[in-house]
């Protein structure tokens, strides 16, 4: 049958490939790479970069995942036919891509658990027959965690990953005291008026990483600073950070 | 000045190790290996393989964690003395057994930065002076997750990594649809009456690998069962659990 790996490659640092998706790219017949159409061609070189080191046989197939009808009026319905195209779209690369008895690979940044949507566009395939199995990598949490020398947690307590936009429209959530955000588009950290420290990280392992640490409320305009520079410089920001309540 | 890595090995397959780890191994001076005094033997013999095959010319040093003092009475107090007890015996491996230009470094199951002491262990360090750096690892969250073929948290959606002593106490978090649960020694998933499904996991990625998958009042009777069995055939057991509440 045909098989799909889906492999988690790192958060940026191609050292942070595992052993084991060393060994899975090493065995793709095929590799997928998913053109969002975005401007991040440093994320689809570093791709290019590993198939070209450690699957140097594999043929690449590119899909472009399908446009979402963002209209407000059209919200619902719209994200069932996009998520029904976009399963059509990889079935049919699944299909004529791979014989019978070939391995595929999607490359998937980070940890392909975290906010990521490929594990879930799989399950909704039908009309061929594949198994897949995913191989863990290390997310930008966990990058963020080791650049800034820290745990995610304190002794015996809780760690809530969320996004941007829970934190903008729900604040920071109840009965837990460090909170890692991602996908925040908009400065989301800005409404926290909890005292907390917070630890951020952006293009972490990369080239252009950049960290900052400290209490919000001293650095929260530095890191807008920060950001607003880089966005401008590279035109795409890709960041993550954890607040901290400070102990009372 | 001394320099102190501390390496995320994975949390149980070999092959989990990153490139970034395997490169900090090979320039290990010294390997620090903490005995907790527990029956936890594969636990080391694996450390010790990892040494033997990436870090063959390594010395390999062995500190015994102090025990901490578990009755109730002296509990507050018996924390601090053994927190001082414990930054004093590794402060002293520290400097005893590395010289000033030597590298040394601490091999940390899963991620070091998910529930383990070693970084704030060396953040309690005074009398010596040294760098340290962190090197990311898969933890046996993502493992746990990569192994059930699914992603922690549905999209936009949130997830919480705790512990059982928590959910024993507190029940599932509020606001929060996924729940993963680690450090549970008392079957804490059986007080749960909200409808989830769980994704459990146990050993992930060694040999002795046992997973169960479905809705928690379905299996838990199973879960508790293959539990007893496998802690009664090891003596021990590692193991961890997704709880995800049903969509209404
Ligand atoms: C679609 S999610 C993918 C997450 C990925 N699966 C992971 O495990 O890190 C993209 C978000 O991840 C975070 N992110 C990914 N890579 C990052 C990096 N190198 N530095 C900082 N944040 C990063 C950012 O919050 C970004 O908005
Ligand atoms: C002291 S914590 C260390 C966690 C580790 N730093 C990590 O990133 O996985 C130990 C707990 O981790 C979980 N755990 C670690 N390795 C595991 C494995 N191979 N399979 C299942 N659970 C594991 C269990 O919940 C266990 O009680």
């Amino acid at each position: 049958m045909r098989e799909v790996l889906v492999i988690g490659i790192g958060a940026g640092d191609p050292d942070q490939l595992t052993l084991q998706a060393v060994k899975a790219l090493g065995r793709l017949d095929v590799a997928f790479l998913v053109d969002k159409g975005d401007v991040k061609r440093d994320l689809t070189d570093l791709r290019r970069d590993m198939l070209r080191q450690y699957a140097p046989r594999a043929r690449v197939a590119t899909v472009t995942d399908p446009e979402r009808d963002r209209t407000t009026d059209a919200y619902a319905a719209g994200v069932d036919d996009w998520r029904r195209a976009r399963a059509a779209r990889f079935r049919d690369l699944v299909r004529d891509q791979l014989t019978e008895d070939e391995t595929g690979g999607f490359l998937v940044w980070g940890d392909p658990a975290l906010f990521d949507s490929t594990i879930g566009i799989l399950d909704d395939i039908d009309g061929v027959a594949f198994t897949y199995a995913v191989i863990p990598g290390i997310s930008s949490v966990s990058a963020l965690a080791a650049r800034h020398g820290i745990g995610l947690n304190r002794v015996g307590r809780a760690v809530q990953i969320t996004t941007g936009r829970r934190l903008a429209t729900e604040g920071l959530p109840p009965g837990v005291d460090d909170v890692v955000v991602m996908l925040d588009a908009r400065n989301a950290y800005r409404a926290v008026d909890t005292d907390v420290d917070v630890y951020w990280g952006a293009y972490l392992g990369t080239p252009d990483e950049i960290v900052r640490a400290g209490r919000l409320a001293d650095i929260k305009d530095e890191i807008d600073e920060v950001r607003a520079a880089a966005r401008a410089r590279k035109g795409w920001i890709m960041d993550t950070y954890l607040l901290r309540r400070r102990d009372r």
